[in-house]
């Protein structure tokens, strides 16, 4: 039932990795390039996290590539991160071309402090880089009692509801609401059909592509990752919409300049930006009513009537926090290429060690 | 062309009516039932605008059954709108059981005006009625050169992801952004495929809906909108976790009672709530170079490769923008039901003029 989504079938292309050995092999890759120790460790905590959600396309994948921009200059491993504007209910971040994870922590924990004064606060990142998992900085403000929001600019991977060429954001976008026993509510979902880093998952292991998600150079539809050039947004009319509004608060509010004209200076992942928002539930209703009436919404979906076809209806962001659970104990399950990479830019970086694997999730 | 998308075909179920004349008539119609004039004019400013959009689910076609909710006292017709919680970013409207959008409008002034001096506003509105179009106060916030957000609660019309029962509200929701020479972005949407009102519509014409849009009420696919019991959410797993998240800000935050529970006292649209949100644009970015961005974003959007069987990309809101364009000249085109309801609404108040109407949209 519920294992079939937490866990691939049995195979031979994954190893079993703990944690806490995933967190301290990527915080020595960041400090042998040059970040500053809680730099590192910030972005260690925020990857791993990452993947032990399942989200493997948004977690320590990345390092091997965030390295090596760090190494040819195209990503700032000691930015100065500062405020460029500032108000009662808003800040502006400058991220100095750093990694887009330590402007975006600050961001979400200057609109959380914002929304604890104000009852709603906000704020943007610009000169940034790739932010990764968005539901990260969502939950910051789940965590206190917010309701957290998270957005980025993207490049230009989709086609808008009638077209067939990259022009739209796959903008990376994230919703998180505290609950009080239940676990929150985590929307985390890219405005296309699915991330581009999905679209790599499927290469790394040989499967298929889900008919109609993507089209080829051409513009027509295929289901082989290796010919897809152009996702399709989800949800039609309205999620083409949808996510050109995302784009509109991610890229131009702001930095002025829409996904599809980012197109030469994004190619390197530079100049992303970002938006977060936190709005502070008890200045609208008192807070352990609140989290009580979302743990009775969520058991009243999860038990409604479901389709025949159908084991069990899950709440957003559920089946990460059942991965979540089994993984922090099994070790997370990452594939061997994935491994591979990691211990290849460790040795460029002159890092000896390996990363400490468990046994293949073929032996479970 | 645009001509289809704007224009029913040539037909006699259809007459056209002046902007003008439906504004006085449902105007006349309020007051007798009685709203006070100020109240009564912001009424059919709202649902005639509404009407001149082609959005005729959620315009004067809703008001024979206000003012018959008004008569029944299930809607106070001279409600004290209060403000019952406040703060520099923030501000919670108590309707007093009047009319959705007299309290929509005060909370989006309120939003737009706290988001001036803050950055960011945000609005709830409690005890309230339906609100009519979303996407009138998302455009007020746009007006005044501000991102705006509007979302209301409903009644439980929507299957979860996988389920097929209804347990999640249809909820309307609105962003608008504003543009230079280009008329502003508006998404006006349901999180369900559809709103439950354009069921109605098709009833009303005798059509089909498209399949896969609703569920018969033991659950089961049909393009019957007189079978139609449960309507699919928009989008499938993302559309309706953003569904969840949408109740969640409309529903839970401000009145603490999810959609699914809300069942009974919704019935009658009593205890509504609202949520509204502006962003002040020129706190970010300036508002000059912004407009002009999304102008450009708009006409790549627009100009960009696209489906050969598509004749031309929309912008979110484009079609409606087009329709009222043209039917603040024509007049726009009611079907004759709707004619009939609005003098037979009239007749029981005891008005006696009926209303001004056209020629048949078959003359054209």
């Amino acid at each position: 039932m519920a294992e079939n989504l937490i866990w691939t079938e049995p195979n031979d292309q994954e190893v079993l990795v703990r944690a806490e050995d995933l967190h301290n092999y990527v915080k020595r890759l960041y400090i042998s390039a040059g970040v500053p120790k809680s730099d590192a460790e910030t972005m260690a905590k925020l990857q791993t996290e990452t993947d032990v959600r399942g989200v493997h396309s948004h977690g320590t994948r990345g390092a091997p590539q965030y390295v090596r921009r760090i190494l040819k200059g195209q990503t700032n491993p000691t930015p100065k991160i500062r405020i460029v504007n500032e108000g009662p209910a808003f800040t502006v971040f400058d991220n100095d071309g750093g990694l887009g994870h330590l402007g975006s922590v600050r961001a979400m924990e200057s609109a959380i402090e914002k929304a604890s004064d104000n009852g709603i606060g906000a704020a943007t990142v610009i000169h940034s880089r790739h932010f990764g998992a968005a539901f990260y900085y969502a939950m910051m403000a789940a965590q206190s009692d917010m309701v957290g929001f998270a957005v980025s600019s993207s490049s230009p991977l989709v086609a808008p509801f009638g077209g067939n060429a990259c022009v739209l954001g796959n903008n990376p976008v994230a919703y998180a609401v505290p609950a009080d026993e239940e676990s929150p509510l985590v929307l985390d979902m890219a405005t296309g059909m699915s991330a581009w880093g999905r679209v790599a998952t499927m290469r790394l292991y040989g499967k298929k592509l889900t008919p109609n998600w993507v089209l080829d150079k051409n513009g027509n539809p295929t289901d082989d990752p290796h010919e897809a050039d152009v996702l399709l947004p989800f949800g039609d009319a309205k999620g083409s919409g949808f996510g050109i509004i995302m784009d509109v608060l991610a890229s131009v509010l702001p930095f002025c300049v829409a996904t599809p004209h980012r197109h030469e200076e994004y190619e390197e992942q530079r100049n992303s930006s970002h938006f977060f928002q936190a709005i502070d539930i008890s200045k609208f209703t008192p807070i352990e009513e609140f989290k009580a009436e979302i743990d009775r919404m969520i058991g009243t979906v999860r038990e409604s009537r479901r389709r025949s076809d159908i084991d069990r209806i899950y709440l957003p962001g559920e089946i990460e926090w059942l991965k979540k659970e089994a993984w922090l104990k099994s070790g997370i399950p990452l594939h061997k290429t994935h491994v591979e990479s990691l211990e290849e830019i460790a040795e460029e970086l002159g890092v000896s060690e390996k990363l400490i694997v468990g046994p293949s999730v073929a032996s479970r």
